[in-house]
């Protein structure tokens, strides 16, 4: 998972030079869907939730989070008619994404795959293939490959709909990346305080929203550490009743809209005793503990952060004596219906 | 929270005899829907995951379950129009809700309340308001609220699409309710297992993942319990990795399409030897805690299965000397943004 981790500004690179994402923007452009359908599982279904806050904030289209047992399992025909159809997978081999997406083609969708092992049934079943260009992951806690759905999502965004603050942003991205890595030695640091056995909450919002889901799934997998993902917002509706002092949280602060509203969240966690990890800016009262780069954009700030939360929580699983490479009761490939 | 699960079936008999859902239901048929918004938080928005099968099976329409932060936080104009938006809040107040339904509803949405605070903010700013007929709802964790916005959704797709066991299952409902609550000594009984300081998986999928979601909300909020809900098959993608043996499980099987895919998820957790509570049908192998009745269809079932597990929740709260009708830190009504 670490050596997988420090990978990320080459795959970035990689994808930057593949002129692939630009011929399948310009075919979507001329499609023009009235909506998104992101089609997903696991780290892979959390990839999506950012690239759904980016759809809808740079495109202004809805996006539906398709749940691939409606036609894998109740065979309910839902009419994707006039949409995208964005199916996003490391091994390309989850029968009910790749029955979902060919039953989405035949309805009329326009269906893209992107994924990491070109030679799979999602990438034969779809109408564009995008490669996530994360080479070989060995791991199986998908790592490089959940990054390197990010950030094909945000150039793909950006070719999409081209906007020149994006572009920039995508230009810094590997060297951001690099920065985050250079500071490992605070993720070692910090790690200790995530590897009680108390449950972990982790928040996050908007862009960061499925950033902080992707942190908790990684807790539980590589470090057999009970974590729960919450939207701030979502927080106040209820969980916030877990927090109690001395109750770990691993805290996402954004660089966007967000920002006074979960610094907000952040003092209330605070008052509560809660002991807090805060990833990304600074916020008053509290100094990030794994501060990130800005990238300049909104869409590639989640990359940096997603990062920096890998290392964390490699470390952490190090820590507690597991091995993050090869957690217990994981297959690379998960067949599900 | 006890007292007001047991109001269920009168809830549900109050809204049957409420007329506007079927003319709510002549206006959106005529309207036509190109797709659907699910507009909610919490509670509500775990009904709205139902909901969402329900649509998605029954109607064949695609659902996007809005964020409502993408209009109220970053100040992004959705395309929403051909779109039924279904708002459901119990109380109608959240600022984020009342914000991203009159935005859909300025461009070319058809919108509908479901709320139970028929002069709130949010009804005035809808096209159709449909009351959820709970009555009052003292408890703070929302109870018969939710079971409602559950058992209302499922008559207006019964309206909309009109389905002869629909309508069965939907007379039935009120005596299937009142056959769970005169189980209540089993609830007692089962809540021993759940009140460990150990985190508590919450499984169930499809139409059941939504009321696998609440319950793992009612579990964190009314009994401080650390309870992480999944569908099986996310379950299988990572997750899996947290159950040890005697890791207590919360699990819901149903009468579906989903049955034999869930059963498998038992027998697999079962060979890990997490601690299984089991409501809904049998499985081979293991009798349900909480047997409950069947009601003639897939769509009435959730709502049977939920007021299950809000008595074994709420006596799992008291035994660990909580009050669930007054937790800790939460408000009725939560103004989020």
């Amino acid at each position: 998972m670490l050596r997988e981790a420090r990978e990320a500004p080459q795959v970035v690179t990689r994808q930057a030079g593949d002129a692939s994402i630009e011929r399948a923007a310009q075919t979507i452009a001329a499609f023009a869907p009235s909506f998104v359908v992101t089609l997903a599982r696991g780290s892979s279904d959390h990839a999506a939730t950012t690239l759904r806050y980016g759809i809808e904030t740079h495109l202004r289209l809805p996006v539906v989070s398709a749940a691939p047992s409606v036609a894998g399992v109740y065979h309910a025909d839902v009419s994707y008619q006039g949409a995208l159809v964005l199916a996003i997978s490391q091994s390309g081999g989850s029968p009910d994404l790749v029955e979902t997406l060919a039953q989405a083609r035949r309805g009329g969708a326009l269906t893209c795959a992107l994924v990491n092992t070109l030679g799979s049934p999602l990438a034969h079943a779809a109408d564009l293939v995008l490669p996530l260009h994360a080479g070989e992951e060995r791991a199986v806690a998908a790592t490089k490959s959940y990054l390197a759905a990010l950030t094909l999502g945000a150039q793909l965004l950006c070719a999409w709909r081209p906007d020149e603050a994006l572009s920039a942003a995508l230009h810094r991205l590997p060297g951001a990346l690099d920065a985050v890595l250079a500071q490992e030695e605070r993720a070692v640091a910090a790690a200790g305080r995530l590897t009680g056995d108390q449950t972990t909450l982790v928040l996050g919002r908007g862009l960061h929203a499925g950033v902080a889901a992707e942190a908790a799934l990684k807790l539980q997998e590589t470090a057999g550490v009970g974590a729960l993902a919450f939207s701030t917002a979502e927080f106040a509706h209820g969980p916030a009743r877990l927090a109690e002092p001395g109750t770990p949280a691993l805290f996402f602060q954004a660089r966007d809209a967000t920002a006074p509203f979960t610094a907000d969240s952040l003092s209330t966690l605070r008052g509560y005793g809660a002991q807090i990890t805060l990833i990304g800016d600074d916020v008053p009262g509290q100094a990030a503990d794994l501060p990130t780069p800005p990238t300049g954009h909104a869409l590639t700030d989640p990359a940096v952060s997603a990062l920096a939360a890998q290392l964390l929580i490699a470390h952490a699983a190090l820590r507690r004596g597991e091995n993050p490479d090869a957690p217990p009761r994981l297959a690379k490939v998960t067949r599900t219906r």
